[in-house]
């Protein structure tokens, strides 16, 4: 059964308050398509990051530990950050991962772009994963606030945290289960 | 090695623009452990939601498709929707499942919470798997603005849909590889 679902209409749209380039609030006034009017729809877009799950040729991920001010809370992540204008989302990864870690690959896969919030169009993180990286430097130079703490973690390792709740920020949680299907994928037919 | 990731200080915090209950942004002054200060670090606090990964007893999993006006896009989706207030995150997503779908269940499991983004602190998703759904009511009384498809889709296809990029929010695609890993989770030994 084929169903149309029609896009929205939008008839205004004004500007809320600009943090550009952090982010940019806005209302918009919509059409539904069975003709409603919505007067304040709120978008909020903000940037495009990248997270990189990179491993290691005995499988280990580099997995980075910091406080992030957003929660309060000290989390595990993925090297990653936000691309610069200008740059492709490949492009940041591999940047993002040499200044964050000093690590190189020559190995990089796409495992999508997802948006953080569907309803309000916020942010939106391109995941990829780096197959045998290797140390390219000793110097790391991020100009990120936050202290971070590196470490190499097997891979099963960094799984079970994801379920023991050491991993708080969603695209991180859905980084490594990406890989983990890309990798070693369980679409076997004799489960279902 | 421990090494000990410090908190920042919140020296000030203003109020910049509030969309309670949708939303709230917040300017904060805060002290990084090395002494510096930061002017502006922004915060948007967002709602919590919940996303339901439904699986019938063949394994068929319940999916919504429709527009989303954030991202201008149809997307596959789950059940879910904001907590309302007062409401337990287990209690939402019963609520919620069987308001739009007609659906219930009586093994729920937790999938963990998951910030969207831990930097900004935008929203939080908790996310549940309900095994062996039984189909409750026919009527469904979604109160959302989307149009929606609702479809029985088996769990192969929908892990397949986040590869071929129908899946665009990153709850989504996180909701149904946690549910994979819970349930055919793949730690294996001899792969590592």
């Amino acid at each position: 059964m084929v169903v149309e679902l029609r896009s929205w209409k939008v008839l205004e749209r004004k500007s809320l308050l600009n943090k550009t380039p952090w982010f940019h609030v806005w209302c918009e006034t919509v059409q539904l398509p069975d003709g409603r009017i919505v007067e304040d729809y709120y978008k909020i877009e903000g940037l495009e990051g990248v997270v990189v799950v990179a491993l290691t040729q005995d499988r280990q991920v580099i997995t980075e530990s910091h406080y992030k001010h957003g929660i309060g809370e000290i989390t595990l992540d993925f090297p990653g950050g936000y691309i610069d204008s200008g740059e492709t989302p490949i492009f940041a990864a591999k940047r993002e991962l040499l200044e964050e870690t000093g690590y190189k690959s020559k190995q990089w896969i796409s495992l999508g772009r997802y948006v953080l919030d569907a309803s309000r169009g916020f942010g939106a993180a391109n995941i990829f994963l780096a197959l045998n990286v290797l140390r390219n430097s000793e110097e790391i130079s991020s100009n990120d606030l936050e202290d971070t703490h590196l470490n190499l973690m097997p891979f099963e390792q960094v799984l079970k945290a994801v379920f023991d709740g050491k991993v708080k920020e969603i695209a991180v949680a859905a980084a490594i289960l990406l890989a983990n299907q890309y990798l070693y994928g369980n679409l076997r037919e004799d489960i279902y």
